[in-house]
């Protein structure tokens, strides 16, 4: 269900239907919109009564939402989501294309120093690094952990990029959203309920890998479930799925940007490194993203991939990544956006 | 094998090496390039002595093909196909890129003149519809056959679109070799290799769709088919495979675009419509398909597609294949491509 | 739409009826069952007044079938369809599991002989062998065609095995229907509609694969388009559907099985030879589909498979093959079917 | 890397090995066997120096693994793992056919006993129930927690049925090792590998449901990441994959079962219900699941599955329950195993 208020609501009233539906027994996620509140209602005993709502002040009208997911939908919240980042004219959403780049895994100060300085110089806005690493093998390189937080650290106060890194349970959830400045939580994690309520509590933006086998809707779902918590900045980020498809590790589903943006108001990015596991295809499938409406690019770019401790094959080389930028900055404005370049930060410019 | 002349080989060189290979039992394929002819050797019966052939004059290198595919593989053929139509500046393949566009089927005279004039309008060289229709239901339409042949017959004489139509079997075979520019084999026929040796004979285009599960090897080997019995004009196109994924019809799998232009010279185009099936996401998967490097784009486009007696939902609007063409044209610079806007044939200006 | 005759119907008034049925310009298809006899009503041009049929003599009621396929469902015919062999108490169907096996393609006489002698002696009441090859590469054995046809007769009056082999295009399906007794359409031709059409005019039993990437409405719908133009004696065969799955050639999919059985009176048949491409995989895959409620096996079998023309790693030995019919064997009779061995045909007791 | 023991090597020698392998940087798994004891060697710091071990005494030879998973392959050790539970003749893996039976979600005192008589009457050893649901939605009903688990422990002491249990997250874990006797850890959990680890320490056996998406590589992984911490009793569980096939919930790979069984010893189970989604195929897939080789079946039962809170539709009822075990009885010797029938526990004789 959802309050709709009405556009001359007063705060007071808001905090009154809130408190109202939380007596309830429900949860209230007030949704400021440009025009006017709206208040999501959420719980899991059934179905909140109308005419209890309808009657209280500043409400306009109390609407059904069809879809399984609440928070996610655009009958819930119609604008676009645009997360943006104090300090830093980087956004994530609306008319901005976002480019995260950066290594698979933070390997060294020197080799995160060196990759985000080219990727800075190229017009990034936010870097990538792998700290804990999910592999399919107990036995495979799992991250620096805490000291790769603080080389990221450095790498936001030196280049002014936004850090973007992986939690994996609980402790390394907590450490990324201490240190990092987006959490993000990865494809296997994707159905990871636990790990996706206690990042619905953190108050860092969340980038939302979708699951190998996922379809669209428990993909919102996911969402649904760190939203539900009362954690709004969800980034929503395709990166393939599993088919029979043996020319690329796996397929690219371009399809799910038109429909997320019909179906929702979270951006969704596009990582076409792993989508398709080859160097060769990734600029391609990063334009073809761009082309399709996506909200910006997540990929990896490594200095000598060669040598890279994971994911050296599907990572491109700095000036790939230039000339990719060049490119995206060519097709956004086909679809409305812009590719900012060149970081204007407050911090940078100290 | 591959035989590879000398740069200045004659034609008598080259006939007498094809006459070689034929004696020895196998298949001579001469692919005239721009530096230098080579001659591609297939057959079944194992592979040629390599001796008999090097020795003879003019003959440059014989090469082993390392690839199950041989006239696709750019190791027998480096420089992209591009196939051209006489009497027109439209062309498939190489730096163009080619628009074909039209109806699922032919309903009538009025329906197919009212679309084709639309989309020759907005800049389509090529118009598409189905006259021998294959269907799920053999309850359902199956096409008008000889009678939308002589429609779009007429189609071509009065807007100079050249004409892409589907064949099933030996009879629409024929006859769509005889009435129209480029012969399509559906997704449903691309391994009824019977059929494909058949369009080895003819000698029109062969537009060939991938089928819903078909790897990319399986793909090329099909192609290979179709060239093994003489005809290398072959366009290659993906409109989506079969996976668990629900937002679409099918998964249009853009990553075979990037694969496709590195293993083989062939064209290949993207089908937007039957990918998605989704009139919302033809055009986002239409420009995502140009920035990925296609040669072009097979699209369904109806004057009233609410009434279309087959595929309605998944064809879009001539204003909506208007605006396309002005979003396709901006995206193709990006990936060294043009679009040529107007038709200029010398049939038309008659 | 479906006729159902009175038990008392006298044949007279069933040719009245379709008679009726043809005069308004639809297809009349007379289904005779244990206690009345059904008339399906089949065609492309909407559907048949009610009325016009209800008022004719020997009609209890006219039945609207909810199903896209009408003559594959057990909304038509509620019975089983049992295809029974002139001369043989083999039978495909019912209670009775067939087993048909030999090798993937007819190499030579003795190759051919020296198999059917070790599958008949194991109690299997069919022999496959291909004739025709459908073959991903134009340059791979592409089977002895006419020759190896004739040696299958010959193998059917020295063991009285029932013949089964494929058929590709119109020319080996009028030479499969001359000499086989089962003609077989493979997965790659499931969707061609041309030949499944031309199948449907043999007066012999049809075996038909299911496509790599069918749904099970597509699958009956094929099976539809064959029984749509008279030929009712269609028989089902699931050989895996493509997946990411890679421990096995195909993922066979046996919960098709009970679906199957569910919808439609027709046989279903396992491949389990192409479903796992692997010899160790093979029995253990025949005995689930048999305990799953197969009709039964089809299974390649062969007694050099290392030396194999095609096919050679899915092969099982002959002695696997006695040991498989032993298992089966036991595993018939849980499910309510009956295993015959030992063939008691009278041409071979001649 | 594996160090094979003497036959007659004492256990201080086994010990000493073991402390020089810890000494290296490495992880030491003693592994008994029938004739003589291995020891696995794990660890991420590249490979141990063989000749340091060879020379030790008692060593016979110390062989290199193929494989990236080690302690879950048979080349590590060969011998069937059997998981036996104290105090009762229930054993999971070897020759037994094990059979874990009970309702979806415990959702009352009442339902869960009067399910509990019922399959423990028909034979069932162990009983499962969720008292932590991973549901898609958060507004879904999410278990009873821990009062289910102490249901569920009465049930235990009142039937002597052994009780298996899914786990979520760290605090679900802890309690479901602390109160039942086999930890679930589920499908969308399987690349939790931060759980796995988790589970990896405890001292219960782990079943390891597939992912949707899982390749047979990556689930012997994911029981590598439980073993690899020292707990070797690893049960593996097929509950189908993710296709396109829409018949079934999803696609039940019964292939896996003679490939895991060929390169693994740990047992695995198949669970039907999930796997088909569908209550009139559960029973032809849990025949075809034992009939090709499966340690078991987990299937869910319920009194009352059209007022079940979760999974109603693919719950069977217990006579069907009963018919169930009737069926697997007789399959079960085709293919080596026996099912035991009645409890013969001591707790349940008291």
């Amino acid at each position: 269900m959802l309050v709709v208020m009405k556009a001359q609501a007063t705060q007071e009233e808001i905090r009154e239907v809130c408190a109202t539906i939380e007596q309830l027994g429900f949860r209230a996620h007030p949704l400021p919109g440009a025009q006017r509140t709206a208040i999501g209602i959420t719980g899991n005993q059934g179905e909140v009564e109308r005419g209890n709502l309808e009657a209280l002040s500043g409400v306009a009208e109390v609407i059904r939402v069809s879809k399984a997911y609440k928070l996610a939908s655009r009958e819930v919240k119609n604008e676009d989501t645009v997360i943006r980042f104090a300090g830093t004219d980087a956004a994530i959403g609306g008319g901005s294309l976002a480019i995260i780049a950066g290594p698979c895994s933070i390997e060294s100060r020197e080799q995160a120093f060196a990759i985000a300085e080219q990727v800075a110089a190229a017009g990034a806005q936010f870097f990538r690094g792998g700290a804990f690493k999910p592999r399919t093998s107990p036995y495979a390189f799992q991250g620096l952990g805490v000291e790769a937080l603080v080389i990221m650290a450095e790498i936001r106060a030196r280049f002014g990029l936004r850090i973007v890194t992986e939690a994996l349970d609980n402790e390394s959830l907590d450490l990324a959203a201490k240190w990092a400045d987006v959490v993000q939580i990865g494809a296997r994690n994707m159905q990871n309920f636990s790990l996706l309520k206690r990042a619905g509590r953190l108050r860092k933006p969340v980038l939302l890998k979708r699951g190998l086998a996922a379809t669209l809707e428990e993909f919102l779902m996911s969402a649904e479930y760190v939203m539900s918590e009362g954690n709004y900045e969800v980034i929503l980020c395709e990166r393939g799925v599993r088919t029979f498809v043996d020319h690329a590790r796996n397929t690219l589903d371009l399809s799910i940007i038109p429909a997320v943006r019909r179906l929702s108001h979270l951006p969704i990015l596009v990582d076409p490194s792993h989508a398709t596991g080859k160097r060769d295809s990734i600029l391609p499938m990063a334009r073809a993203a761009v082309a399709s409406g996506a909200s910006g690019i997540l990929v990896e770019v490594h200095n000598h991939p060669e040598k890279a401790l994971s994911d050296g094959p599907q990572s491109i080389y700095p000036d790939q990544f230039a000339r990719m930028m060049d490119e995206l900055e060519q097709i956004a404005p086909v679809v409305g956006r812009k590719l900012p370049r060149g970081i204007r930060v407050e911090a940078a410019t100290e």
